[in-house]
């Protein structure tokens, strides 16, 4: 049945991404999963830990063994917390395969800024140069050529997606980036904790990390490249109490006053080519309910005066990790980037 | 400005009852709480484990001592965990103090009845046979009189209630007495708990301990007392993604075919003295944000030939924990039994 | 790109119903949507109405016209309201359409009691006997032949296939079952209504339309149908704070006491041939999160002497209403019967 | 037992402002509800409306009735929608009774403003002078002395006590005030609404009326009479799935570089007199779930470099309506300014 699919693996099955990942790819036209691992404490079959998978894959979860992996497959999505996917990643570079990262952990490109935020020594520094950021929206032509994947996070593909067009065609004063965005709660990941327990969250909403959330240097190291000049943004998370749904609210001094149809001319221009970014019209804005379980990232504008102010939604779970790296993984093996995803 | 009110004292203050009873009690015109206490790793003003009580209580929660306490306040509430309520009840006692005990360690008359479902030996059953079982709507004098109280659990607190008057009366076949019930997620309690995980519980639903919970024994207990035979109903809670409220659908045989008036005109006769219960009109039913936040419990009733449907809601925390235990105060003490209380 | 497929139009795409039926066939591999219609103040395309849909199907939603939506489709889907689709059908099949109508409307084969309970006169009796009721874990091959289905209601599916099993076999008092269900609230519909606005209906749980829901009638027909004898069940519905799921949990009265794994294996082999309906193991019981999204019906089981309880779970617009329209589909077409179901 | 009560009218009862009015008016301890009336088709009980005042409020609800309402009452709260409050609030003046408006009638100084936002003529601008600002923590002793008071906006009142302090003190770029506000949806009111109902909101979030929400003029002429200077924010409300609870996030850029302790001690200083403000200590953040059912307003900040990020919450319904109204009852009264409320 799966005659001539590639064989993918998922590293880091038994959390949110990871479960959102293998959904995705039973749907895939040109894959098949052969392995799933995790940190479990006995093995156990994934249809156990996510019972909706009971009839749909019928695989063993165990502790990631990177021999086993590596033979069973020929492209590994690893959806494991930073510091563990460092663990891993090196051995299945070595053993010739091609790696698509989840974690932050090949995301920053200085090893001290790393240190900083994540409060390790990076332990493969010399891989970061091959790490490609896994954001195909500005680099399809790269990503396609890689055979490593530093997936973004989710607050930065957001972020940087609204960013862009302006930071970019340096509309704006780059000292005045605010980013005001709103998580649901799976982007906390899936493990105990009284702060997440369900009385905690519902009815309930927060700001958290402010101006201090480790995904900020992503955001900022991505902006400096587009823009050429040193970003640092103002940015503050929050958490819903909602499963899934990422929206960001950006804040923009315009160097010149404009309108909001010439902004989102200049955004429908520029990512003209991305089937998954939808630039929406004028008094549309958008809603995380229309991107839940699609790979697309939804902007909407409004400016007064000098003021811009772009707003973007994505699942998080999905561009935001999962979809985007199945995205990549179209990108990279030469598929339709839109297979196997809405 | 407390002169002459009576001085409380809240064992288990960091928990979801713990925290209501607080915020109950701080609207007392009668009492004044003096000492809070709880499982804490160091000591910690009370506002900083619930910031909802900054500028409101000024006391510091640090864990349970006996004499302190007991120096401190005249009345003691434990709001602990079964199994640990039953290490400070006796020294409480032999101080002289008045104490309601909110957890499930003297409510069950039975010790071996305790044993099986709570999986330990009870450590003073001598004191078991004081212990007054806290349902003023069914022991108002003896809870009057009573030094010591056994404040019902939350499902046993709406299932008795609605099935009270109809087992009382011997109207209903004993062996086909069905309680289906729904519950909120604090009456889980509050602790670290994947399964509890607000992404694990939102946009969820599901029965749990399926005619195995622990409340059932005390249901049964209690029914088998009003009926003077011994009961063993049917009763499978579910998990509601809502932080508080309990509905029971409860289903009866009955030995002679009704209807609905008649059924309501017994309730209401039942109920006549009961303050905080309002037997609804035909046609009308209960619905848990009517009693959320309240003592009250709200019945509501359909009879269709031999079949009797009542359905009953509470606020699992205030008429299942909380508020009923300083209604049971107000009786004790010979205060207006609705003081304090909504 | 979809030469060769099949042309199905939704008729009733504005309702929630109508859009996740969208989704699904999107991804199904075998069919392309040609037409949408439903009822709107002006034409307007589908992406303005979900905007899910935008650069997903290009499509212009009007009020529904038999003749041109007869011309653009082979297969037509209704997700109508009830009392509206008997106004269409008549004409789809006229015109020699293949219909698959998700309304009440041709399930209720007794004219009296579709009358009765649905309030009017039924407009097209004469098409009822045609109608086959499209659930093919009972009806697979009747399906299979058949033109013009009536899809189940989402509360039926869930009772029906949690009863058939112990009702077909005889094996319980048939005066005694009762089904007391749970639903999200897409179940009610959408339409502007208070009692569905969110502040009213989250932190809220109530039971509504006690025993006399118009999905009672329908499920005492078709279990009366397995049973061979006349059945009425007590029914009692309730309203969950949640989007999408729905638990039936369903008590019986054993004719001889048996035990849980007996009973179980009965239901798997029952089912043995049903992809859709899986039977959990002893000590499992359904979420509704575990089938969300999919087209599953699971199924858990506790007996405790005379007492089966039985529990279902279906997403109720999935295997309640879309999904299970699906795998309607399939079956009549030849196509697999899981084609693009999950 | 009301003897010597202060009696007051509630008219817009059948809102949730009013709602929540009567729960706190029940609770306190120097008046009685003489009065109830709102929309209604025909007279009814408030406990028909809102069940939970089932045995706790005698009280029918009939249309607003001026001479019946002013004859029962020497207080009238009114928690009309706008332009209708308006039509009642002159003849309640002119029979000599106190005035406490919820509305925005009363709020907007400049009739042209007012006639822009609102889309109608004022129609007692004459009025407007008379009624002071209900903001007890900028206007305590013009309350003390008011007859007539427009009570705040939610928005409002969570986004200037946020920005009084730094405004005040001349201390900030009043050209880059951003305000990210975060509401439940009591907000909206209660009313059907398809864009409302929960499953429309359920597990979605977005922004809406994006710098042109008719609060935004009201903080604008309350923020420029605090700082002497015409002010103009960036203003972006969003709706948060939840009932209750209102958070604002407001980026100043500061005039010279500062730290978060010497901010906080501003803000201490500036309301050591409000009993209803509570600055949390460095690096502790409001959560609306430590004010929901509170009059407190709770304020955290964040300073880094010229970035000031202050982020209050309040209770939408209670701070931000009528826990605010009833302060300025207790103001107008001389009563206790925290009588009755927590």
């Amino acid at each position: 049945m799966s005659k001539g699919k590639m064989k993918v693996a998922v590293v880091g099955a038994t959390g949110y991404a990871g479960c959102e990942l293998i959904k995705i790819l039973l749907m895939h036209p040109e894959v098949t999963i052969t392995s799933v691992s995790g940190k479990v404490e006995k093995a156990e079959k994934i249809s156990e830990i996510f019972p909706i998978f009971e009839n749909q894959l019928d695989l063993v979860c165990d502790n990631a063994d990177v021999p086993a992996i590596s033979k069973a497959a020929d492209l590994i999505f690893l959806a494991l917390p930073h510091k563990v996917s460092m663990i891993f990643v090196p051995d299945f570079l070595k053993a010739g395969k091609k790696v698509i990262d989840l974690s932050a952990d090949y995301r920053l490109k200085d090893t001290g800024v790393y240190e900083k935020w994540y409060g390790t020594k990076h332990t493969s520094p010399d891989l970061l140069k091959d790490a490609v950021y896994g954001l195909p929206e500005l680099y399809k032509e790269e990503i396609a050529k890689a055979n490593f994947i530093a997936n973004p996070g989710c607050y930065p593909t957001g972020s940087i997606l609204g960013c862009a067009p302006l930071v970019g065609k340096g509309l704006v004063d780059i000292n005045q980036i605010i980013i005001d965005a709103k998580s649901g709660v799976t982007g906390a990941g899936r493990a105990a904790s009284l702060a997440l327990n369900f009385a905690e969250v519902n009815e309930n909403f927060k700001a958290y990390k402010i101006n201090q959330h480790q995904h900020m240097p992503e955001i900022d190291q991505e902006l400096s490249k587009v823009s050429g000049s040193k970003i640092e943004v103002t940015f503050t998370p929050h958490l819903v109490p909602m499963n899934k749904g990422l929206l960001s609210t950006i804040y923009f001094t315009l160097k010149e006053e404009t309108n909001t149809s010439g902004l989102l001319a200049l955004y429908k221009q520029f990512y003209r080519a991305a089937p998954f970014v939808r630039v929406l019209d004028e008094g549309i804005f958008p809603e995380t309910k229309n991107v839940n379980g699609t790979n697309f990232c939804d902007i909407g504008i409004k400016v007064t005066g000098k003021r811009a102010i772009v707003i973007t939604a994505i699942d998080n779970l999905y561009k935001g990790a999962s979809s985007q790296a199945v995205q990549n993984m179209n990108l990279m093996q030469g598929f339709d980037e839109t297979a196997g995803l809405l």
